[in-house]
């Protein structure tokens, strides 16, 4: 059959796809259900999130999230994201890549467009800009945007003990609003890139609409190589 | 007496002063140097470098100079440099201006231009465009570029037994000529903001050059106020 010599056969085609969503979304949970699933059809995937175990980058996200940095200036935070996402996308993305690896990464540049430029203010083109810089034409082939209202997310984290909040969780219902604007407004500017799933809906169905995104996308590309 | 009134009248111009030169440039020296005789007459001015003493710079500064990070990549270490240059910025520079101070800053965009866009290949203009988005408008008024070639300043660090030796000393020559010969770019390009001084000649003469530059500039500045 057609489809299923993809998924057994040579035919192998390397993609790059970020997942995005407010705090509380679901992202890891629906990742880990989608990365099951996709290595037991034979697909060589690679899961991994900033700053992905990467030393540098590690050390990077470390003053990032320091929850006594309270005074850090929104362009700081900005160019700071910008510089572990580069490390991480040299040392970890780019090498799994080049092997041919799927690799599905937890945020990406589109966590700083709606967090830094959005909701902080910066200005939308300018954060892109500079993470234009920092990816130096690495953009995603498949963006996936977890569609969960920020008051539904941040009612999640409250309600799980064993997740720590950080500074970003502690920053005001308005912020998170204006972060899940700024994905829609992404979305709508990148039509065919970002792909928004509800993600509302139990688990299972989350998992099911994008597992069925990215293998049709993953046929797809294997079908015009 | 009119230039006198300047020295010790009410009429006083802010100004924002940095200083480049290569390492072993004697910029440091040459900046104790200024602030000695600038503030005896009368000036209120403040010596910074980055991060000067500012905690969130600070940290970023240590990843930076973490001898072990040798495989960072130039364009993390350029983001990461620009993001230590915004928050002094914001944190000192800036403040120190609205209070009506001169300023006198030992590096600052000009050496991410010349060590990561020049030096390292990343592109000049690249490096320049994330440092714009770190300043945001907030150019120096003033630069001085201390010409000293690479070859005499590495000569004088390896003499001086109390300086640590750090991660970019440890580059090749050929990288610090790199540099020096950004810096002479940018001075051809910046004619106005970029004064460059012989800084191969005794101390004293460097001091008394850059003294009478700067000096012309704050008259000049008063008078036109």
């Amino acid at each position: 059959m057609m489809i299923g010599s993809f998924f057994k056969g040579k035919v192998r085609k390397t993609m790059f796809i970020t997942l995005e969503g407010v705090e509380g979304s679901g992202k890891t949970t629906v990742a880990q259900a989608i990365m099951a699933v996709l290595k037991g059809r034979g697909y060589d995937v690679l899961y991994t999130r900033e700053p992905g175990g990467n030393k540098i980058a590690e050390q990077i996200r470390e003053v990032i999230l320091d929850t006594t940095n309270t005074d850090m200036d929104g362009r700081t935070e900005a160019l700071l994201y910008a510089a572990a996402r580069r490390q991480h996308l040299v040392d970890v993305i780019a090498p799994a890549l080049s092997k041919g690896q799927v690799v599905l990464c937890d945020r990406f540049i589109d966590s700083s467009i709606a967090y830094q430029g959005y909701a902080r203010g910066i200005g939308a083109l300018e954060v892109e800009e500079i993470n234009d810089f920092a990816i130096a034409g690495m953009r995603p082939d498949l963006t996936i945007f977890i569609d969960v209202k920020p008051e539904i997310g941040l009612k999640r984290i409250s309600q799980d003990q064993f997740r720590e909040i950080n500074r970003l969780d502690l920053e005001q219902l308005t912020f998170h609003q204006s972060v899940y604007d700024g994905y829609l407004a992404l979305a709508r500017k990148h039509p065919q890139r970002i792909q928004v799933i509800a993600g509302e809906q139990p688990v299972d169905g989350v998992v099911a609409d994008v597992t069925k995104l990215i293998e049709a996308r993953l046929q797809h590309a294997a079908a015009t190589e």
